[in-house]
């Protein structure tokens, strides 16, 4: 809706993102996962149709910014995008209940849509869904950047070789360090804007060895090259953890994630 | 879309109006009928999107009319009305081939619907629908008047007793005949705004009794009330015909037309 990419390759890419989220390790008998292309029908479709009749124009111009240069797929997409919040989207899941409480994870950057949803929920009989939202993550440049599908220097990627890891880590990992050894000594990193500290919020496991590692480096007693060294470790068995498992998704284990069908396991 | 009736009132009507559909005599080995709610998916709703990434809000605002007011379902539904203008939308009739050509036959005021698809068609690979365009049918009260839902009089409807349509037309059928009828004698009806002269135009099998009735009634040797009761016999035996037709059609006719499948037959 958004890119310049066609049908046939947003299905494909759509196949390949749910390989990545199969490979996280999620158990077939309890995830259904689907692609608006394929998907929508039915009662997917009633339901776009009954949230679509409560939202104006407006309101979508309000929330989103749209304007009148936007095309007609855009205005209509939060319908669509509202519509998996309710449980008679998925009749093979739920049947008809329309009892049926919604979790969605999403990023910061969805909340409109689904505070648009929460706002249409009620109007059309469903429980309003919740939401957990998640931090944005930054660009290897820091805060200020945004990670750039069209700046591949801006993000570790989970296709990157450990290679690709350290020279990505070492070169772009906007530092909070000092600008000499002596600096840094004296004054300690500013933990506020050092990436590989903000990474390691993300990717340490142990919150012992997070601790340990901001009150070192804070204090100049680690220095930058340091903490990259530990980042480099993390993301790098982390990344290829992933890529394995990813090469293990076949293309049949998508095929049975996205099929149609009843999932009695989810309830038990 | 443009109405306040729900999702099932709406795929109930569809069906009331499939069934008056096929009383016409529409052949169910070449003809496929199907309702929005429950066909939409797959290849239609990828050609849904394809033409929606090619229409502007403010193109849909300049052709429609739309204002901020309307809901999102009014603004996106032009891409809906298109879809099934191209082949790829029914692939259990003409597979993936684009080079089938489509014919639209509609009342004029679908036309803005069809002229957008046309815009579109080239730009996403289709050739242009053509289409044949029907004239508006008079209301009873005449051209200025609107056949409306909301008066039962300014319409016959295919529903009515043979005691209704005479009633209605006697009673509300606009009349371009004189006041009196010493002034009817001397100068003839207006041909031009009388509803039974326009309705037997439609309706009357034989061109050349209409051409009778409308040089005997436009001279004056015809009275309204002959025209009349010409008109009531002609949709009289049309309507109790239509009735008859469609009592025998069943729910599993509907089903049957609505089945997607395969129909070798439309191309023989």
């Amino acid at each position: 809706m958004w890119k310049n990419i066609t049908v046939e390759e947003s299905r494909r890419l759509a196949r390949e993102n749910a390989k990545d989220i199969i490979a996280c390790g999620f158990d077939v008998s309890r995830t259904f996962i689907f692609c608006d292309f394929d998907y929508v029908g039915g009662n997917f479709y009633q339901n776009m149709i009954r949230i679509a009749k409560c939202v104006t124009l407006n309101q979508v111009r309000g929330i989103f910014g749209f304007t009148g240069e936007d095309h007609i797929g855009k205005v209509s997409f939060p319908a669509v995008q509202a519509a998996p919040s309710f449980p008679t989207s998925f009749p093979h899941l739920f049947g008809d209940s329309k009892d049926v409480h919604c979790l969605i994870p999403c990023a910061i950057d969805q909340d409109p849509y689904f505070r648009m949803t929460r706002d249409v929920a009620p109007r059309i009989g469903f429980h309003k869904p919740a939401l957990i939202e998640s931090l944005f993550f930054p660009a290897l440049q820091g805060e200020s950047g945004k990670m750039s599908a069209s700046d591949p220097n801006s993000a570790i990627y989970v296709t990157d070789s450990p290679k690709d890891i350290k020279n990505k880590i070492n070169k772009y990992a906007f530092s909070g360090g000092g600008a000499t050894i002596e600096e840094h000594r004296k004054h300690g990193a500013n933990l506020e804007v050092d990436v590989p500290v903000k990474y390691l919020s993300f990717f340490l496991e142990s919150d012992e060895e997070l601790a340990k590692i901001k009150e070192e480096y804070g204090a100049g007693r680690m220095l930058t090259g340091e903490v990259k060294l530990r980042l480099i470790d993390v993301l790098g068995k982390m990344v290829d953890r992933h890529q394995k498992a990813r090469a293990a998704v076949t293309d049949e284990m998508v095929d049975a994630f996205m099929a149609v069908r009843p999932l009695p396991q989810m309830f038990s």
